[in-house]
């Protein structure tokens, strides 16, 4: 199971070319259930998670962003965060974008186990999609999760900082 | 590797009782390495962990939360955001907070894959932790993760809310 998830975060890249192929439901419904799954601060699941398969619901949500590529993903998911229910820490720190960012991260890691592509796309006009979507006050949309089968392409090489960079060990 | 990842995200749960068994070091680089590989906006990779497991620092750590059963964790690792690196979008929205979120997510879930148990600690004392650690001004600490092997006791049931409840299908 361990030599499992290594490979899995290992393998996952953010694919922005889709191939035509739709995503099977099944699919769908299996990586919104690993978001279910996932922990919140006092278990208050602060997320609701729109899906979006129609063209002009797509092209709505595309509004907001200036990447043509996203219109081109069979699928996009619109992760929001529930302002009214998340966690607020005695210091009034508001645990909305951490918990939501749990549940995507469980999302996009079960798509890429089922051989899905996705994207964390934040980049987005967030004001205008959640007029455009009318959303209602306490929704914020949080993450754009584009969802399909991986267009053809290179996959990138990781670039990331070294361990001895980001770890302090025994400070 | 999907069965297997399904299996994991059922599997974790909030730890907060531990053996005595040690955490190895080849595993405290495995959970490590999971996090380092983590997306994050722009790749800018706004994480810093600070890995205690000395008494004596696991002490101050603890001297920031209420909880005695944190301290009797065998290693605490110490989360943090760098304000200083995170992406921030056009309309002032800091991403610290979503991306310390996956890299801890990652690590949780490469803890859990190893048989490491972990829990999402946020309900500390941000302002006193940031003081007993000297942290610099741009480091917040967001998580603080408990790590070593689940003690004896049982592993209680997920509660979730509905999958109807969380799923908007063709908003």
């Amino acid at each position: 199971m361990a030599d499992s998830f290594f490979d899995l975060v290992a393998r996952r890249y953010s694919v922005r070319s889709f191939s035509a192929q739709p995503v099977e439901e099944e699919k769908l419904r299996q990586v919104l259930e690993a978001a279910r799954l996932a922990p919140s601060a006092v278990n208050y699941q602060p997320w609701q998670f729109i899906v979006a398969t129609e063209e002009e619901l797509k092209a709505k949500i595309c509004s907001a962003y200036r990447g043509e590529w996203l219109q081109r993903a069979p699928v996009i998911i619109v992760a929001c965060g529930n302002h009214a229910e998340s966690w607020k820490r005695r210091d009034g720190k508001d645990h909305c974008d951490v918990d939501v960012a749990i549940a995507v991260d469980h999302l996009i890691l079960a798509a890429t186990a089922l051989g899905l592509g996705t994207c964390w796309v934040c980049a987005f006009d967030a004001q205008k999609l959640h007029e455009v979507l009318q959303l209602p006050e306490h929704l914020e949309p949080i993450v754009l999760i584009p969802l399909g089968y991986p267009g053809e392409g290179p996959v990138p090489a990781k670039k990331r900082k070294a361990l001895d960079e980001i770890v302090t060990w025994q400070a």
